[in-house]
């Protein structure tokens, strides 16, 4: 067939246009690609030169464990795919400028579903000004991305890095994403706000780079839930972090979910996956960022004590966050 | 249990150690990651910005369709994994300085597998001075595996910048890999070289670079086959490849394979998939690099006829290189 757009009906199938038409429409999809230097469709994609040095960032999302084709669009999905990617360098500090994508499709695929996938990775790349600069696409029994961001920052935060006396803050959505999660797989769709947060993550995309100049001692992204990501830090900074729940603040769909499900709305905040929100320490006499909340402290374990994180000064009790193969 | 590499025997699967226990088992695989600003373990790799301008180059290699582990080794398929993105740098004429990697795998998958698997992906980056820089694990119902290669070159060379009037030159193993191929797909295990090349491709990896210094006008790696290959540099540039066959190298356990399965050593060279060689244009008046071959010329299409690869003249009569979705 004659592949283009215009030729594209609803029940055209990636077999019917083959490997490389699939990949003629989607370049036409992506449209501009003024800051690559060479762009889809070579050996690999040519990028100016990061300034300092370059950050790189890799995910891979599977249909039926990190989505599900009934649950969101094609177009959501293609945006989650590349926000946890560019979520990623947010929580370094840095700029995405642009993403690879590997795709796995199978050939009764609708061409249709591909498009509107590329055009949400479009659609999220460019929120932060970065582009899709190439790819690799295959033959799969179920869908498979792979994504991966690189970037720069001025002065990139590690996890690794918090130290006794600091304070913890988050930016974000917290519990957002988490709640609506627990409410699709109840059968709900909504509340709308939580729904669309699980679906689509909207990653405070200033917050990490302003973080980053404003002194962060130590940073991450929240995807597995911020007590599963604020372990990390702990651990790997030799430190305690004792949140204080008040500090929190619960959004009216957290509540809401939380209370048809009775649940404590707190359980969705701490251990609530994919909201894509950062966590960082600052130096106690740091000014905060806008859009950063003071939630905890950090300090030395005493005799006898791990690493860890608490939440108003005790082990939390609810379940944890996710784990794979568990 | 206790997650040290002397308390993983043959039989400790992927759910037995956990993500957490498995990443530090994989991190300890790939020992010092010193040319690596921040390695694998924070939320984003930090690399020394490349000079000149950065290369980014991503596969998507699935069980049963890219690798069988039947056929080959742990260690092998993490060579291939690498060895495919590291050659797409090459054939820009880069050097590639990290590699990242999403790793999906069942859960009852035996650790000793994965890390077997690591081991691979460090020595062929070992190659050529990369490391593996950072990467992401799931949970999959078969294994995924998604590589992204970063590196850089003073000169990169596109695919779509051949003229007429230039030499047409190859380097590398043609048609071992693909006799290779061949030959396990009828349930051979013989010629040894063949079948090695099909399970671990040894690309040429000085090739590139020294191309790209000699002036190469356009640059491919042979993934699909020399003629799908050469076709993408045609079409992309607008002129006739023509090739001289006489002026291929039959490799030995090439021209045994094809005895063997009675088919022209020819349909290795010129179709055989994964060689992972180059294949590049020059002016004619270049003087070719070390281990390049000339192979054929470059031309203007005639009126009415189509930027094509023909091989002594005439279009090419046997199967095509792989499509996928066909």
């Amino acid at each position: 067939m004659d592949v283009s757009a215009g030729n594209v009906s609803a029940d055209t199938t990636v077999a019917d246009v083959g490997e490389f038409g699939l990949l003629a429409l989607i370049r036409e999809r992506l449209g501009s690609t003024s800051n690559l230097i060479i762009g889809p469709g070579d050996d690999a994609a040519e990028i100016a030169a990061p300034e300092g040095s370059l950050l790189v960032s890799t995910d891979l999302l599977l249909e039926g464990k990190h989505f599900r084709r009934d649950w969101s669009s094609a177009e959501d999905i293609g945006r989650k795919a590349a926000a946890s990617n560019l979520s990623d360098i947010n929580a370094m500090g840095g700029k995405a400028t642009a993403i690879t994508v590997g795709l796995g499709v199978p050939g009764d695929l609708a061409v249709a579903w591909v498009l509107q996938f590329a055009d949400g990775l479009a659609a999220e790349c460019a929120v932060v000004g970065a582009e899709v600069a190439g790819g690799d696409l295959t033959a799969a029994d179920s869908i498979v991305i792979g994504v991966t961001a690189v970037g720069s920052a001025t002065r990139p935060v590690r996890r690794d890095t918090a130290a006794a006396g600091d304070i913890v803050a988050v930016a974000g959505e917290l519990g957002l994403a988490g709640a609506g999660f627990a409410a699709l797989s109840r059968g709900f769709r909504s509340p709308r706000a939580a729904v669309d947060a699980c679906r689509v993550p909207k990653p405070p995309y200033a917050a990490g780079p302003e973080a980053s100049l404003a002194g962060a001692t130590a940073m991450v992204d929240l995807s597995d839930g911020l007590l599963a990501d604020l372990g990390h830090v702990a651990r790997g900074s030799g430190v305690v972090l004792d949140l204080d729940t008040a500090s929190f603040t619960v959004l009216e769909p957290v509540a809401t979910v939380a209370e048809a499900l009775g649940v404590d709305p707190l359980r969705f905040i701490l251990t609530g996956g994919e909201s894509y929100g950062l966590a960082a320490t600052f130096s106690a006499r740091s000014e905060l960022p806008d859009g950063w909340t003071k939630v905890g402290v950090a300090r030395h374990p005493e005799l006898g004590e791990e690493p860890a994180v608490l939440v108003d000064g005790a082990p939390y009790e609810g379940p944890a966050g996710h784990q794979h193969f568990r």
